[in-house]
Parts: structure tokens; sequence; C-alpha cells
């Protein structure tokens, strides 16, 4: 666009403007509306052989009753001085050691976790106990109360997705602390996992009404055998076989600012580039590839965690001749849907 | 309501007004707008001891050929010269003999089965092959190619359930042969079951937009232990534990005509009574007991269906004091919903 | 479809299905999966010129006391013995004098009425009173309060639509009398229409969530000056231009059964058949035209009412050179949309 | 919450973790989970006898052509350095002289414009032109190709609300200039307000499927009359006689990121104070009153426009014994209400 010629009178106007807190929205039209969205966001990965020895060291120098949550927050880089793996989502890797409680709250941001190693632990969701397994999906909905604990004998990891840096930009962030430590079990151990993890058969009595999921734990038992037996007409080429972990009451995203997804990458495959204008933070469960993100490459194996930008162009590989390569993720796409902001393009 | 006097004047001035294709609706007021639902629909049970003998003689004197579908219509006794099981819905028990095969078609009205007997039958839906158990619940929604086979070596038998009468009623039925005996198997055989059979988790690519269900086989062998594992928080008051089939990507009922259920009455379990703007059809899988209907007692055992008319009280019983018992059911309630005509009371 | 053979030995078999309540599908299968819809219902025209004056003589001999509603019931020849316009529809033509008052009552068929001459009456629905010209458009959804009377000094004609042949079929039909005669009135006179006549503008307060329109009267002094104002890019090949009576909060039809609809055929218009899944009652309003239906021309003027069966071709025409013709009409598309069974074919 | 216990051997690792991209989360927790919303937002009052003076001289000393759009952005004071009025919502006012134009463009932020002096200006969105009068609401929503321009013989200024801030933090902006200065005007002059400005009244042909509102001017002559006509049980404890200006095909708000009011205070109103989890940005169009924001009073006239963040408790008076009092006003609950965070308390 032009820029308006200036003068001295020009300009004397202008600096004046300040004092009626007013100002000149010419000056600055161009950089509030980009041909593209622009973010500081950069595309990162973060080695689990790097996290993995930090994390056990946490746990030898933190006690979790002193930090409350073990937990080593991924940072952007290119977000400096934000709590933000990228400008909208949250990814961190919670320790906890056998018999450590971490006492209950509840607050507004969602929480997803996705547990990375070690038996014991369990979560406890509004009165359900659901214990944990490697590669379950945990859910704690906005102002469900929850607690951590560990019964195993080994540490337990997890990963750990919020919508934290969407909840501070929107000002939506309520908190309360549990009156005690723990919540009392007001109902049986994994019971929503009971009543709604078969496909296509819902309890009749006292149906959630939408809203929040009623399914909390997404067993690692049931969700890999589910992507292992889609067929190739469930092919995306640009995801491979992809599966949704959805609200099974509704269909719709398992919670309301974050979409979360196992996807497959059979030996071999390699999936078309493509830019959406969401972010994205992923998980290696198995296997080893790569992810072509704008032309760097990013390679990945079990356990290391990378975010992609929005509106960046990005694509999978993976390179081996027989073992199948798993991804996790988590997105912000439920916000970019509601609000009409959600493009895609093919690249 | 008060009746109008009458008079000569008055019977001649009503005789005149039929030549104009109108009349007083004064004279009928009363038995259009009644207190509450009218319907000649009884409660009724067909009995499987009966059935089944008459069933499997018309397999010996009908062939599959000519009859195009084996089946014996279960005819309420209220509604004589109708097809229609109650004044909505239509139940029949379909024989198909080994090597058997009814050619493809598809029709406007939606159609239910529940296998009752025998292995080695198959449905085709839509370039599906879908193999059936004892205990499969399987849908040809409205418009969907289907046909119907068996590779076995015993006689099938399943329960079908279809919206014939409300399609009949309503004038939507459309019907078109196929221009084969048999379709093309486009797709891998079960896959919609294998895409849709675990809860809380779908398929991303391609993924339908609402409307009709794309899980078209319900398993027995996962309805069953997802029956049994609900909860005592599950339980209804009217129904003991109870699961709807639905269509996994919305919430909603496996079909837009007829809803479908899969129920538990635990030893000793006695329901409360209720009466529903809904009419119903029941088919028992498992046990024995009893359902009281306006005061009547309709016993049953595997294999028998009973009929319940609508806005009609009934309460269920099981006697024994060891083995559970099994219903299944469909109804219109999806209709009477979506009209804003359901309506329920506690008796 | 072929036949199968018969022979003694079946028609004995056959013959003593009935004692089981039992019957075989195989010989009525073709009956009930015709190829397109069949219905009994025949186009059919009312004269108002033939029903104005039986509709005055009954106002001498039939008081409304003794009436409770006096209406000619528009009764389709097609369906003797029912109550009914089309297979779904009722219409009648209703009188009320001066000083008559229709005492208060509730049921769960739906009601709409248009006025169609006469100064002075009104209906009361759920406390609210609403004065009525003709044109007006009034709603009397499923289970609010009404009653009618008139204030005026004139004889008052409106047409009644209610869905009370398809309540009759589903067993829907629930009546309660009121306690006494009148009403209070606890809104202000035309409450709904003052807050919801403008569009685009809700109140936000106390909002209704969906279900019943708020807006229970469409004045004529808004909606011909809408249709009036509708541009040529509004104009359906099949219709003319035409608006829809809708639910302001969610853009629905008026009524959850029944669809409502105002159309203009310029002079000299004339549009395309088409057939749809729908049955149809028209009221000539303003103008004169023909309405060709399967090759039969139905001539209409003002006053004149006629029914559409389903799925029947239908195409109207203004052959007026400066004249407008205004229509309105109601259906059951609703009802074959919310069921997944409305279908339409230009022709 | 509790703070870890320190050591130099702690402090060592903390610091070594920045290496890797990730820090710890228990240093920083308190701060991400408030007890309730923290936001830097201000309550502010912009004075339209200080804006007036200014925005005219800009007309003076910078041309349209040099500015594209000649606004004066309104700052909020808490947000140094950003164009936002609060944290999600942007305010500007805007002038246009006679004779001139804002060329065309497109652009994924939602915008409205409310009209707040000056004859003669007209808005066109994707080819529809619309006239705009002192205190019409105009629409151009997300991606709409839209142009300004003024044919009148005084300075039009209006009053612009964008999602200037929400597009930014969520980078969902993309924009496109057009081609050429202008558009085609494909479509009558106010199409859409000619189609949809009457309630309960919707074109049938080509009714857009939800998504964005079709309606895109909302005419002062419509909304002021509807606003007075609404009767007393209409208002609101918290903000009187209160209209949503919504998306007449869904009832929904008018865009889907802001949604924008109009409310009357009458002579002597006081509301109760309440806080909701919306930030707000209000327009005084009539009368005079004041706002008590956290114990804070605003004292508004015509012109003055001000903020209120969100969970601020607020409350409204008029006065004035005998003069109403008008507020437009917009707000970003559609997003909050969408994400599950909307949230309000009585005070």
């Amino acid at each position: 666009m032009a820029q308006p010629t200036q003068s001295h009178e020009v300009d004397t106007f202008l600096a004046g403007l300040a004092q009626y807190d007013v100002g000149p929205l010419w000056k600055v039209l161009g950089k509030q509306l980009t041909p593209t969205p622009e973010t500081p966001v950069k595309p990162h990965l973060w080695r689990w052989k790097d996290l993995r020895p930090q994390l056990l060291r946490s746990g030898e120098l933190v006690s979790a009753a002193e930090a409350e949550r073990r937990v080593l927050m991924l940072l952007n880089p290119g977000l400096e001085g934000r709590v933000a793996t990228t400008h909208t989502l949250y990814a961190g890797i919670q320790l906890i050691l056998p018999g450590e409680v971490a006492r209950t709250h509840r607050h507004t941001p969602n929480a997803l976790r996705f547990i990375m190693e070690g038996q014991g632990a369990y979560t406890v969701v509004d009165g359900e106990k659901l214990p944990m397994q490697p590669g379950d999906f945990v859910l704690t909905p906005n102002w469900t109360w929850h607690e951590h604990g560990s019964e195993g004998t080994q540490p337990v990891v997890w990963l750990d997705g919020l919508d934290l840096p969407l909840a501070g930009m929107l000002a939506g962030t309520f908190f309360e602390p549990g009156r005690t430590e723990s919540q009392d079990l007001t109902k049986p151990v994994e019971n929503s996992t009971r009543g709604y993890q078969r496909g296509g058969l819902l309890p009749t009595w006292q149906r959630p009404a939408g809203g929040q999921s009623p399914l909390l734990k997404y067993a690692w038992s049931e969700a890999r055998p589910a992507l292992m037996d889609l067929g190739r007409d469930a092919d995306s080429p640009f995801d491979g076989a992809m599966l949704e972990y959805v609200n099974p009451v509704t269909g719709g995203p398992s919670l309301a600012t974050m979409a979360s997804f196992l996807q497959r990458l059979r030996p071999g495959q390699k999936t078309q580039a493509r830019r959406q204008s969401v972010s994205k933070v992923y998980l290696a469960v198995e296997g080893a590839g790569q992810t072509v993100v704008n032309g760097r490459t990013l390679e990945w194996g079990p356990g290391d965690v990378f975010a992609i930008p929005t509106w960046t162009s990005h694509a999978h590989q993976n390179p081996s001749a027989s073992q199948d390569a798993i991804l996790f993720s988590f997105s912000d796409a439920p916000v970019m849907q509601a609000l009409g902001w959600y493009r895609e393009q093919e690249l």
C-alpha cells in the first residue's frame, strides 16, 4: 500500500494523537493485514535422548510436593518469554515417581496426556480413577477436578498438552485448588472407558448432552489396533492412515479447543505437502521418519516431539522398508474451524 | 364436547356438503382430538417355538428365487390387512438356506437385521460384504444397495426390522432393482466395521458428514461385552442397563427413523412401569422374563418377539436367580422426537 | 418380481400361517416396495364461490357453542372416510361470527391459520392476544393453549391448516380442554410480533432455545411487502419469488411438521414442472392463475384452495398481463426432510 | 502454591535447561493458572468531543488515497504497542469525505461498522451496494470483497469494529487487494436488506446454508423501532431492553467472532452489576448515562466510545428523568462460547 506523504504539520498532528489514546490506522494497516498469517513460531524438534536425562535429573532434584507438577515445558525458540510450544498450544514432559501424588485441582484450560513410559500411574477425573499405560490418551477437560498419582515402581513419563497459550491470550483462565489432596472416588475405576470404548454403542441412561466428552481415557490397547485395521481407502494423501480421538456422543473433537490424532505411515510411505491455518504438536510413538517443514527436514524417532507452526508446509516420510511409523499429534484445528478461519492448501 | 342440536334443516344442509368435498368438523372433532393417543395396535408376542417350524417349512416349500425374500411377517392382530407389527414398524423372520442369494436392490425404507441363528450368511451393502454371526446387528439404510447370501451349511435365520408401515403412511417409498444379481465388492470385507468399531476413534479421511451411519455392522462380539461392562450407574430404572446402537459420527440413532437397543436385566431385576409415545418391537436374545404390558403379562424366552403399542405402560422383569436376560429392541422414537411429539410418563 | 409357483401343499401351508399371526412377505413385497410413492390422494380444488355460501349458511344453522369450531373440512376425494386434505395435512375453512368465542384448549397437533376475510377476530396463544387481519399468518404450535374470538361486526373467515392426519397416523395426539373458557392475558397484546417481526434482530433476554417459534403472528402488512421486495435473483424456476415463514430463532420451519410459504407469480410468469416427495395445500390470495398437476389444469382465483399429492408433477402460471398472483401454501416438507425421505425431480 | 527450595545444584540444573529449549513448569505454574482471568486491558472511555476535531483535522492533512483508510484507532491504554481496544477487539473512528473511495479488498478478519454521522456514504460487499445512514449497522464478513465510498456532500463518520487482535493472536489473517479499484455491482442495491429485513420471513431460493449472514445491512429505521417496541418482559436486569443483531438464517451471531447489540435504558433505569468472561466495546448513540466499571464511573454521551475488559464488573444507569439512552455494543462472546469458556457472575 502507498504510504502517505509526510510533512512537519502532519508529524505534529500525529504526535498529538497519543494524548487522546488514538493512533493513525494508516501507518500500521499493512502490518495488521498481512497477505498470509505471520507467526514467530519456529518449526522445532525436541529430542527424547536430550529430554529424558534432564527429566530424570529433575526427579532427583525437585520433589513433586515442591514442584506441584514436575514438568519440563517445551518452549518454542521463536516465542521467547512465553510458556508456549506453538502460539496456541503448550506441551510438556511430565515425570511422576513411585508413590508421588499431585493434588487435586481444576482449571478452565483443557488438558490431554499421552503416556510415554512406565507403569502404575493414574489420573482421577471427577471421581473416576483412570490407570494409565504407555500409549493411553487421557483427557482432563475444562473445569473437571483432576489429580495424578503413581502406585508403580518405576518412573512414569507422559506428554502433557494444554491450550494454555490460547487461554492466556483470550483471558479465559480460571483455577481452583481442591480442598483436600485427593478426590473421593465416586465412580468405578475406568467407568467411562467401560461405557464408551466400543464404537457405535452408547449408554442410554443419563447420556451427556454434547459438551464435554464422557470418555476420558482412550486405551492404547484399542487405539493401536484400530489404526492398524484401517484399510487403504482410509489413507489420506497428506497423513497416511489417521484416526481422530473424538467425543463419542457427538463425533466432535475430544476437547473443545484441541483435536488429537493417531496416524500411521506405512513402510516407505511419503505424504504430499500441505499447509493449514492450524498449529500442531507431534509425538513420535513408534518407528522413525522425517517431516519436511518448509524445506527443512526434521528427523524423528520414538519419544521425539516436534512443533509445526500455522500455515507452514509439511510432509511426512517413513523411510523404513519394513517398520510402520506411528505419530500422535494434537492441534488447534477446532478453534480455527469454530471461528471460520480454517484453511488448507495443497503444495 | 357438546354436540350441536339437530334439525331437519341442519340435516339437509349437512347432507348437501358432500357434493363440495367438504364436511362439518364439529361432527368429528372429538374423534380427531383424543385426550391421549388411540391405536388399534395390540400388545402381542410371537413364540419362537411356533415360528421356527413354520419358517423351516417355508424353506422346503418355497425357493428363495421364488420368494425373493423368504420371510414370515409378524402381523399385529390389531392391524388386520396391514403389513405391520406396530403402526409404524414392521418385523419379520427371514430364512436363508445354504447357497441361496437374494438379489441386490435398494429402497428408501430403512432396514435393520439381528441375526438369530446359523453361520455363513452375509449382507452386501454398497459394495461392502458383511459376514453375519448370531447376535450381529446389521444396517441397510435408506437407498443403499444391498443383497444377502449364505455360504454356510446351515439354515440362517434373522429378525428383519423395517419402517415399512411408516414409509407407506407417509408415501415415502422408492424402490429400484439392481441391474445385476450381485454387486461388485468395491470395498474390503467388513471395511466399515474395521474403521468404526472402536469408541471415540474416527477415521479422518473422507469422514461422512452426518446423515447415514458409516458403521453398517455392530458385531455381537463387541456389543455383548459392552453391555456386560456397564456399571450400576448406567442402570435405568425403566430398562436396566441399556445401550443404543448409534451412528458413530454423530451419536444419533443408527437409522433416521428407528432407534435400536440392547438391554440387560440382571438376575432378579424388575423395572418401573412407564409409557412413552413410541412403539417398540423386542426380541429376547438370552434368558427368560416377563413384560407386563397394561396389566397383561407377556412371558418370553430366547427367540420370542413381542410388540408394545405406543403410550402403553410396560415394565420388565427377570425372575431368574442367576441368569441375565438380554433383549434387543427397536422403536420409532427418532420419528416422534424429530417431530416434537415424544412424551413419557412414569407410572 | 417373480411370483412363486403355487401348489396345494403351499396353499395349505400359507393358509395355516394366520393362526400364528404371521404371513408370507413374498406375496406382498411388490405392493410394499413400489418403484415410486403411491398415494390415493387426488389433486383437487375447492372453489371459494362454492364454499363461502355453505360456510355462511353454517353460521346461520349452527352456533359456535354447539360447534366448538365452525369449520368446513376440505376432504380429499381420494381419501374417503378420512379427515384429510392430503395424506398428512388437513385444511378447513373456519367461520367466526361477531361476539363468538371458541373456548381455550391445547393439543399436540400443530395448527396454522391464514386469515381470508373480515376484521375483528383474534387468537390467544399462551396468554398473548393476537388480533388478526386478512393475510395474517398465525401459529398455534404443539401443546400451546389457544382460543379464538371475534370482537368485530362482520363474519371472519380463515383457512386452518393442521397436521391432524399425520398426528393420527403416528398416534401422536394428546388433547386437553382449558379449565376456564378464556385464558388470562399474561402478556401484552402482540408481544411476540413486536419482539420478533424485524429481520436479523432478536431479543436477548430469555431467548427461547430453538424448539418452537416465539413469533406467533406474521402480519400481512410485513409479509406482502417482503414478497414484493424480492429481487429477480430470488426467483426460483419452480415457484417464482417465494418466502418461507420461519422460526426467527433458528431459521427453521415455523412448525415442526409443516412448512409455510408465500409466493408471487409475476404477470406472465410460468414455472417449470417439478415433483417432490411432499404434499401441499395452496390458497390463492391475490390474482388468478393455473396450476398444471400431472397434465390436468387447476384454474384458481382468490379464496380457492387446492391440494397437490406427493410425487406429483406441478407447474404454475400467471396468465395476467398486468396483475401479480400470490399463493399461500403449506406442506409436510419438514417431516420428509427430518426422516431423510425428501426427494425432488425436475420434469 | 508452595515454591520448591533452591540450592546451587538446582540453580545450575535449571540454568542448563534452556539449551534444550525446555523450562521448569513449576516455576511459572502460578502465573499460568490464575484464579480468575488477568488482563492488562483497562476500562477506558474515548470522548466524541475530543475525537471529532482530530478526525476532521486528519481529513485536512491526509488524503484517503494516501491513507487507504482514514481511521483513528482507539488504543487501549493498558495495551501499549498493540493495535487493540480490548485484548480481542479493535475499534476505530473512520472519516470519509465527499467523493472519496477506499479501494476494494478482502481479508479474513471480520468487520462491522455503525454509522455515526453524515449522509451519502456506502459500502459495497460482494457486488452489492449498501447506502449508509446514521445508525445503520453494516457487515463485511470474513473474506468478502468490500470497498467504501461517499457520494454525499458532507463528511461521513462511522465506528469500525474488527476482530483484528484476535485474528492476530491466532495467526488467522489473510489479505488480498482487489485487482481493480471498484467491484462490479452484480446485485441490486440493498438486495440482502430487501430479502432479509423482515422477521420470520426467509427467501427460499438459494438460501445460504448457515455460515455467514446473508443480511449485510441492518437499517437504523428498523432497529430503533424494534428496540422501542420491546415490552417490559424483554428487560434484562443487567442490560435493560436489548436486541442482538443476528444472522437471520441461523439466529446465531451476525459474525462468527463478534456479537453486536443495541440496548435501551429507560429514563431512570439502573441495571445490576455483572461480570462475564467477555470483553466489550460500547458506543453511546442517544441520551447520556453512566457505566460503573469495577467501582469507577464512566460518564458517556452521544458519540462516546468505551471499552470494558473481560471479567470486569459493570452496571449501567440512565439518570435522565425523561430521555431514553441507547447504546450500541459489540463483544467477543461468540468466541468464548464456542470454546466453552463463557462464564458470568452476578454481583
